[in-house]
């Protein structure tokens, strides 16, 4: 269950011949009310960035913080499409809103799927209204929302999160461009929580922060990338010190399932940076690691050679020493202050061959500490990437 | 011909027993007096470094800029070994000096291959005294030498430029942890020309910055990275500003060698970017076009996929309008300003299908401009890094 889940809230997918071959490309998520309520949202660092998230952004400044539905579509980006893109994305909003009865700028955006190919409005806005009248509170009808948003993604993705009187629900999707700062996803989080619109903005913001942010599949960041809440206060006031582990938890656990979704990748890597000098500097360099193409082909070949993990700790741009670095996987202790240690050679290669691989690397240089979900690198991402049609 | 091409150099290569199956795995590059000469390097900015690049840099220091031989390795990077990885790369230098009747600090170190695994010195040091018998001023002299430092490189890399009264002559080794800031790789150049220790180490970093840190093969870069060269004199003063383009050239023949021999590539890209709000910001987003995952996979497959360009230059940090941005593939323009634009599609399919390919990318907001060498992603290179084994 999802996006339904938490009480007053209504959802629906559908075919709007975005795709081809008839499948579901439209989302919808509304308050059940059809009446704006406190909502926030994160988007994509990207400088080239889409349509729907310059209007999703306009929108949420517009309001103050209110919406009342969100649309989403896939199969198109709508990014790199100039002024008809944003054209495009206004008049969804514009469509959904007439339907819904609510203002355009009460309506946002998100899209998802290829960049640079001009949106087919003339084929969607028929459809628009056969979506807002399909939109339900089943768990099939948020069920039909994520799977309407699925581009390469192979399994639909939602969260539910019981809260202390209060339930958050989510859906989301994202298989590759996934990087920190965002990625090629998409999430919309509903909840009956009652909270104020910068409260839900900060809360918001926070749980990305510790969520979407450490997931890196590929390093790129999309323009598409957008994070959006709405909350209807139809449980009572909530307190942010309850809301916001809720929220949190939600994001994680999108975030797992993408990394666990993430496109051709055979094994998800828990990448722990510990003794830092901050825990920006573990940060990066958990991030470097993860973005290594020669580390992730190594998690491909389940070889635990930590020879190319402390050379990207080391030009990672943290602080380094190279006789203090210590590296170890799954507790199997590899090298040691700055050189080879002897382990059990059996036992590591039973961690490197499962699906899940626990990299942490000691700086040995101070306190901080961070980490990065990231994956393998095999022939399956290539198959998925090098050509478009 | 390389190192050998100036006047009053001489090489060798030889097995020292570090790879197995007796392949050549020791080379040295010597002068013909076996007396110092002014000499300069260049060395990986990684923080991770290894014991040679260490005491390589130690040496230069210690004599202002003299050497009287460089002795290389290949089949172990003696890195993250330690401080019995340096004792290791202290007594190459003072084994090969004692042979050669030079101190030392006047022989300089490089080595390539696995990093974390002890150097097996007690195998090497008996073939030294061989090494340096078997030197010679002879073409084969320097391609043995040359032979002797592949790793993964599939051919050999010398290079010899001839100069206004001098000869620069070189070697390299490198095929992948390739990156600007330097990669995995080692070169060495000879030149009979005459210049001062300073202005020798100016000009080799100018050329180093012009060449191979404009290669991106995977964005890694190494622990060993070195760029050594000598200059004996023994053609006479040369102006700095007829060496300096003849160290550049060498240098850029070297780095396009490289590119051409990288793991598993299949095409070379030569990305420029132009249009930037500084050379800099060129630099920046023609780098993070280069080492974007998604674009590699769409070079592999000879896509010219746009969207993802310009995603790359919007998440680079350069300055960017998504309004102004112009992408063309061999002369093709595929975006203009920011939307897609029609284009001669079989013309630019027989482009994609060559082995070089041509991105150019107009960033439309100033006159910075930087291009960088890139590679494909194929199964060739997860095929060649998955395992060590």
């Amino acid at each position: 269950v999802g996006v339904t889940a938490p009480e007053g809230f209504v959802a629906a997918g559908c075919a709007g011949g975005i795709k081809s071959g008839g499948a579901l490309d439209l989302a919808l998520v509304a308050t059940l009310q059809r009446a704006p309520v406190p909502s926030a949202g994160v988007f994509t660092s990207n400088r080239a960035v889409a349509a729907p998230v310059v209007v999703s952004r306009a929108h949420l400044q517009a309001t103050s913080g209110q919406a009342a539905a969100v649309v989403l579509t896939s199969g198109n980006a709508n990014a790199a499409t100039g002024s008809a893109g944003i054209a495009h994305a206004e008049r969804l909003c514009a469509r959904v809103g007439a339907e819904l009865g609510a203002e355009a700028r009460e309506v946002l955006v998100c899209q998802t799927g290829l960049i640079g190919i001009p949106f087919p409005m003339d084929a969607v806005e028929p459809v628009l209204g056969r979506l807002v009248a399909r939109a339900g509170s089943s768990a099939e009808a948020g069920a039909d929302a994520a799977d309407a948003i699925m581009t390469t993604d192979t399994v639909r993705k939602e969260a539910t999160v019981a809260g202390r009187g209060f339930t958050v629900g989510a859906l989301a999707k994202g298989a590759a461009m996934l990087a920190p700062d965002m990625a090629t996803m998409l999430a919309v989080l509903t909840t009956d929580a009652g909270v104020d619109p910068d409260t839900l903005q900060r809360l918001l913001r926070e749980a990305v922060g510790s969520t979407f942010n450490t997931l890196s599949v590929d390093g790129c960041t999309s323009t598409n990338d957008t994070v959006l809440v709405m909350a209807n206060g139809m449980a009572g006031p909530v307190e942010p010190a309850d809301l916001g582990p809720a929220l949190t938890e939600a994001c994680g656990s999108l975030a797992e399932q993408m990394a666990g979704d993430a496109e051709g990748a055979t094994k998800v890597a828990v990448i722990r940076v510990e003794g830092a000098s901050s825990d920006a500097d573990a940060h990066r360099a958990a991030r470097r690691v993860a973005e290594s193409l020669l580390v992730k082909c190594s998690l491909n070949g389940a070889d635990p050679y930590w020879g190319r993990v402390v050379s990207e700790l080391g030009s990672s741009g943290a602080a380094f020493d190279p006789d203090a670095v210590s590296v170890s996987y799954g507790g199997f202790v590899v090298c040691r202050e700055g050189v080879a240690a002897a382990h059990d050679g059996e036992g590591l290669a039973a961690h490197m061959a499962g699906r899940r691989i626990d990299l942490l690397c000691d700086l040995g240089v101070g306190d901080g500490r961070g980490v990065v979900l990231a994956t393998d690198l095999g022939y399956g991402y290539i198959d998925e990437n090098r050509t478009t049609s």
